[in-house]
C-alpha cells in the first residue's frame, strides 16, 4: 500500500499544510533522545484528519460527489470531512453522538456540514447513518477503517520522513488505528529499518489486545482523557498493523495527562491528550531510546480550554473595552 | 539606535532562535486582515527576553562577567537572564519578589540562577537590589530600561521584518517598554512608512497616559492578566517610544483573555495574556486594517498550565502505568 500513500501525497499536497517538525532540548533531556515532534496539531481543522478526509473525497466519482457523503464521528474526523467536503463542493452529513463536544459540533457546523445528532453508544452512531445512507445515496466515509483515509493519514510521516533523516523510532497514537497505519506503511515503505510503536491508552487498550490474540477485540466502557483514541480497530486497520507495526505499548491516563502538559508548558504548543500520547509512550520507554532520533506524531489539537480562560475571567474584575489612541 | 539592533543581531543570532512567523487563515478572517505571528514563545526560555539578556551580557567587560550580574524581575526577564549567564559563565543574582509563580522561580533556579525574594511591592525590588550590587559590585541589568536590553529585543522585530515583505503595521505588546522601545527601532529603522502600534492594557496604561502627559506617569495597583506588563515605562524607553511609536492603544481585561484563548484554540499556540495583547489591539483597530499586512509580536509562552491539567485528573481516576510489548 505504499504507493497509495505517495499517491495520497501527490493528491494532497497542494491543499494541506506542510506541518513544521519541532524539537525541544528540554524534552530531548527529559526523554533521553532527540525527538521530532511532527505537528498535525497545525493541519486544517487542527488534526491529521484532515489528510485522510480531503484524499478520500478526492477520489470519488462525479456521481458520488453530486449525492454527497456521510460519516459519524464526535470530532477530529467530523471538522475534517466538513471542511474537506466544503472545499471540494461535496455534501456532508455528519452523525454526532448527543454528549459529543458543543464545539466540536458548532466548528463542523461551521465548516458548512449538516448535522445528525444519535445517541450516545457507539452502535447508535451507525445505527443513525445505515438508513440515511440508503435512502439518499451518500458514501460513507469511515473514520478509519477506509484504505483512502489511511493513505491519506499516512502523508503526515511520509512527509516527516523528508523533513528528518536519521530517525531510529516512530511513535504514533492508536485510536480506530487509521493514523498507525498509515503511518507504519508510509515509514516502512521509505526506511524498513526504523521500528514503529503505536502508543495507546491503557484504558482503551483494544489494540493491544486485539494483536495478542490474533483477532480483534473491541473494549467496551471505555473511559480515557484521550477522547479521540476510543474507538476500535476495524479489519482493514488490524490487518495493516499486525503485519507493519513493531510494538503496541500502553501508558496510563497520568502518564498521557503528564506529557500533554509538558509539550504546552515546555514546547508552548496545545495539543489535545490524545495527540500527546505518543509522547507518553516516548517518556515510557526512555531508557531503550537512548539517544536515539525518534520521529513523534503529534496528531492533533483540538481542546475546548474555555475552562482554563474562565478561571482568568473570574479572578479579575474584567473591564468594559475603551481603546484611546495617542498621541 | 539601528544600528545597535543591527550589532545584536549579528551577536546573538548563533544563539537564539530564529523563530517562526505563523499565520491562521481563521484568524485573518476574524480580524479582517493578514496577520503575520512573530512567535517568541517558541524563544529560548519562552518569550523574547532571551534576546535582550543574552545581547547585555555578552558586552560585559571580563572584569564584570567575573563578578557577575544582578537583576530583579517576576518571570520572564528572571528566566532569560539566568539561561544567559549560564551559557556564557557568569553567576546571576535575581530578586524575586515573594509572590512570583513558583513555577517561574523554579525554572530561574533550574537555569542556574541564584534567588534573593523580596517583599511584594515595586519599591521592594530595588531596595533589595542595591545593597547586593553595592556590596559584590554585580553589575545590574534592568529587565526594560537598559539600551542593550532594548536592541536584544528589537532584533525580533528586525527578524519579522526579513522574514515577511509588505507589512503595513506592526503591533506589539507595552509593559515596561523594551519590546516596544527595540520594536520601534528595528521597523522604522528598516522601513519608515510601516506604523508601529503599541498595545496596553487599560488597567496598566502608564505609557500611553505619558505620552499624553509628555512625561512618565507610573500606575500603582496595577490588577491585569498580562502580568507581564504590569511595569512602568523609564526614561530611555519613554524616550525611544515617544520619538518612534505611531500610536499606543489600550484593551480591556476582557479583549486580552479573548485574543489569548483565540490564539491557543485556533492557532493551537501556547501565549501568555501577556504575550497576546498584541493581537487583542489588532482586533480593536480591525475597522481600520481592512486587508492590510500587519505583524503581530506574540512576545511570550510562560503560563502555568497546572489548574487546567489538574482539572483532567479530577475528572479521572487515574490509573496506574503498565507499560507492556507485544507482538
Amino acid at each position: 500500500m505504499f504507493r497509495e500513500v505517495k499517491a495520497a501525497y501527490e493528491r494532497i499536497r497542494n491543499v494541506v499544510n506542510t506541518t513544521p517538525v519541532m524539537t525541544s532540548s528540554t524534552l530531548n533531556q527529559l526523554a533521553g533522545c532527540s525527538c521530532f515532534f511532527k505537528c498535525e496539531n497545525f493541519q486544517k481543522t487542527g488534526s491529521f484528519k484532515f489528510r485522510g478526509a480531503y484524499n478520500a473525497l478526492s477520489q470519488l466519482s462525479h456521481e458520488q460527489k453530486k449525492r454527497g457523503v456521510i460519516t459519524h464521528s464526535s470530532g477530529n474526523h467530523a471538522q475534517a470531512l466538513a471542511l474537506a467536503a466544503r472545499i471540494l463542493g461535496i455534501k456532508a452529513i455528519v452523525v454526532m453522538p448527543e454528549d459529543a463536544a458543543a464545539t466540536k459540533v458548532s466548528a463542523t457546523r461551521n465548516y458548512g456540514a449538516e448535522i445528525v445528532t444519535c445517541g450516545s453508544h457507539p452502535e447508535d452512531r451507525e445505527k443513525a447513518v445505515e438508513p440515511l445512507r440508503k435512502q439518499y445515496g451518500y458514501t460513507l466515509i469511515h473514520p478509519s477503517n477506509n484504505l483512502s483515509i489511511i493513505a491519506g493519514a499516512g502523508t503526515a510521516a511520509y512527509e516527516l520522513m523528508k523533513q528528518v533523516d536519521g530517525l531510529s523510532y516512530v511513535f504514533c497514537p492508536v485510536g480506530g488505528g487509521g493514523l498507525l497505519s498509515g503511518t507504519a506503511i508510509a515509514t516502512k515503505g521509505l526506511t524498513p529499518d526504523i521500528q514503529v510503536i503505536g502508543v495507546e491508552p491503557k484504558n482503551a487498550d483494544d489494540a493491544y489486545r486485539s494483536l495478542k490474540a490474533g483477532k480483534i477485540i473491541r473494549v467496551t466502557n471505555v473511559k480515557t482523557v484521550a477522547d479521540g483514541l476510543r474507538t476500535s480497530l476495524g479489519n482493514h486497520t488490524f490487518d495493516v498493523i499486525k503485519r507493519n507495526v513493531d510494538h503496541i505499548i500502553t501508558v496510563s491516563e497520568e502518564e498521557i495527562i503528564d506529557a500533554a502538559q509538558l509539550i504546552w508548558e515546555r514546547m508552548k504548543l496545545v495539543v489535545e491528550p490524545s495527540g500527546a500520547v505518543s509522547f507518553a509512550g516516548v517518556l515510557s520507554l526512555r531508557r531503550r531510546l537512548r539517544s536515539r532520533s525518534v520521529g513523534v506524531i503529534l496528531s492533533g489539537g483540538n481542546i475546548d480550554t474555555a475552562s482554563f480562560f474562565e478561571t482568568f475571567k473570574q479572578h479579575l474584575g474584567t473591564v468594559e473595552s475603551e481603546t484611546k489612541s495617542t498621541p
